[in-house]
């Protein structure tokens, strides 16, 4: 018969069974912290109308959709969960209860150019909190709060959540009379992490912005010090009413509120220069480093958007929330060799029968499964070495095995499989031992 | 501003976070049940090339397949979990260990005609066993004791699985002089259950099966009788070696297993007319019907096949698996109110602030989620009787009211939702009452 090429598409990640028991332990870790804030869950198609999706989307958006077109229908591919949320919130308006917090972890789609550590297909995890007409501040101050403990329950600790407001910056902008720039500066100015002061402020003078305003700008982002220390110079900075002081008493109040829900301070600082480029975003933003691979951008980010839903309803919604990227995340740890080894094995424990008849033993498979032990029986016929080595290539801590005299005595004997060790005890005791 | 009609595409499932929390349940319980067999995660791209796709498919699934065509690209989304399966064990055989136990829970796709309670996107729930050049018939037993650990983890309890063996029917249709037709023949009396043997009988007869034949194959099909029964008559029959004594042989080697692995009798049943459309199927197959809701159909089927990957590559690799169809059992289910109701809220707490600062109550929020209590706090500025109501309606059990007395004396005030009782007490004694 003449063979298909069996070959998974570039752009798409496919992983060993080893990293996917990781990748999943890891989305497992996100989702169950997310629910511990008590976040309803949402699984929304894949496949949208084209109409619904490109809504908004528009540029680069546009070109990297997976569409479908095929007599009337005209599809697409979703590329982030942020659409289908504006969607599904203004579908279901008399539905759902207000403010609507949900989760959703799911795979986007972007026909990117492939290269290394972009994928076409992967994971986003987000988590948004909408009001119905208003939403209160206190919501912008929960989301640090989730982004630690997310950070912890993965298993890292050495991170900073980087906490700005956009009334700030477009304040600023407005008092150095470059309001009518302040998209392109605030595009800019975010990437002050990678080009360096320099490069920005030479970006700056090509937007035609005075040499003053580059200036003020620029030493405004670079305000140094604590996070009291920046609200105090901030608030020595406000001179009337506006954005700018806005901004800064929202900042305030979130660093505030942060601070009295257990963020330690080493893990989130005022940051001016940040400002995502998404254009959505009205009020607070959020990225998260970790701080020992800074070259990665942030993990996790988001922030403050007035109006979800505005392409697809009148009604006001506005929201906050988050999202982590985890394929390219994944990736880029595992490359560094950074992966937390979270879990290696499925199996708790391996039954290799030395009988004839394996019917003895069954019920003993069956008993530690039913104390919740993951429990795997070797059935083949293999010499006893193939079958230790199954053991071994699957990282199964343990092994169990019944012969005769096994059998007769009810007993069995268990195998550490990392010290090499092995016992002939009760079946009861290994239950324990297992446990 | 314009606006885009905010809706979902026909034929594709989406839910209202009530329903959600039952479905991810359902797919959660699964998925504990698969692993606590030792099964490894596997998670494959949605999108793969029309050539690896169409490698065997064909007809109607051909036709039902959502593919993109766009310059060099020629995509499609996956109909099902094994033809992914097959190309992951061709693409990486060399990095796997054998048997390759697996067990994937994914989104597949297809373009049916939409109508009620069919779906183009939906989840299967696979599990397989991949043997490098053999696997054991040991394998075929395990399978039904998944499926009674699969059905009691979602609380079914009044369900049958259905064993048969496909050389058990060929043989016989070898005897009654069939062999040419035995497909077709399969595909008919595989509808027993639907149509009745009379109009099996007048289909067989426009497949120009002899009147004797068809008698013969009727009266073995509805052979009756307890397993043992059923096996002692089939035992009967055998005359000669052959297709049917070995059909016959792995079924009684199945039943014996099965049994020993503690799936109690009244749960699975040898039933002769069983033979699985699809004709990969070689030997043992499967189908899971609850008791009280025959009209279901199966809701969980599978079987053995020979030859997984004949496809991509010359190695042989026979297998044994089964599959749940979530999303249209869950549809089903839902339809006839007959969903568990598993869980019904996502916070196990919302704490409502009754003070104008609500800094001293954050802690109490991030303390109980530390002990593992889902928490929520209500944010916005509502009245009471709405703060209620939220709970209320997100099936919230437990209030926590803090107020400035609750605050002085470190207290908080636990109502429960359900009984309407409440009590102002210590907070450590309030984690312990939530526990």
């Amino acid at each position: 018969m003449e063979k298909v090429q069996p070959k998974t598409l570039p752009g798409f990640m496919e992983l060993l069974p080893n990293e996917q028991i990781q990748m999943n332990e890891m989305k497992e870790r996100i989702k169950k912290t997310y629910e511990s804030f008590g976040f309803l869950p949402l699984d929304t198609p894949i496949i949208e109308s084209a109409e619904v999706l490109l809504a908004k989307a528009g540029g680069e958006t546009e070109k990297q959709i997976y569409r479908y077109e095929k007599g009337d229908n005209d599809l697409g591919l979703r590329f982030d969960l942020t659409v289908p949320l504006a969607k599904y919130v203004s579908e279901h308006y008399h539905e759902l209860t207000f403010p609507f917090r949900r989760y959703q972890i799911g795979k986007v789609y972007r026909g990117e150019r492939p290269q290394k550590g972009r994928f076409r297909e992967f994971y986003q995890c987000d988590v948004d909190i909408i009001g119905e007409g208003s939403l209160s501040l206190y919501n912008d101050a929960e989301i640090p709060s989730i982004i630690y403990q997310t950070m912890h329950n993965l298993g890292f600790y050495d991170f900073t959540i980087c906490i700005n407001n956009r009334k700030i910056l477009n304040g600023l902008f407005e008092e150095v009379g470059q309001k009518q720039n302040s998209v392109e500066i605030m595009r800019t100015i975010d990437k002050i992490e990678k080009i360096g002061p320099e490069k920005v402020a030479e970006e700056l003078e090509e937007l035609q912005v005075s040499q003053e305003a580059i200036r003020k700008i620029l030493d405004f982002i670079q305000i140094t010090g604590n996070n009291d220390e920046k609200i105090a110079q901030l608030e020595k900075m406000i001179t009337q009413e506006g954005e700018l002081q806005q901004g800064i008493q929202e900042l305030k109040f979130v660093v505030q509120h942060v601070r009295a829900l257990g963020v330690p301070e080493e893990n989130f600082q005022i940051e001016l220069s940040i400002a995502r480029g998404l254009d959505y975003y009205t009020g607070t933003v959020y990225e998260t480093f970790l701080n020992e691979y800074r070259s990665l951008g942030s993990i996790c980010s988001g922030g403050r958007y007035d109006n979800l839903a505005e392409y697809y309803t009148d009604k006001k919604l506005p929201g906050v929330g988050v999202s982590i990227g985890i394929t390219r995340l994944f990736y880029q740890l595992n490359e560094l060799q950074a992966l937390k080894q979270y879990k290696e094995n499925m199996a708790d424990v391996l039954i290799i029968p030395m009988v004839e008849d394996i019917k003895p033993c069954l019920p003993i498979v069956t008993k530690l499964r039913e104390n919740k032990i993951a429990t795997q029986i070797y059935l083949e016929d293999k010499k006893i070495k193939a079958k230790l080595k199954y053991a071994d290539k699957l990282h199964i801590p343990y092994v169990i095995f019944i012969g005769e005299d096994e059998i007769q005595n009810q007993k069995v004997t268990l195998k550490n499989m990392t010290t090499g060790e092995q016992q002939t005890i009760g079946i009861e005791e290994a239950i324990e031992k297992l446990k």
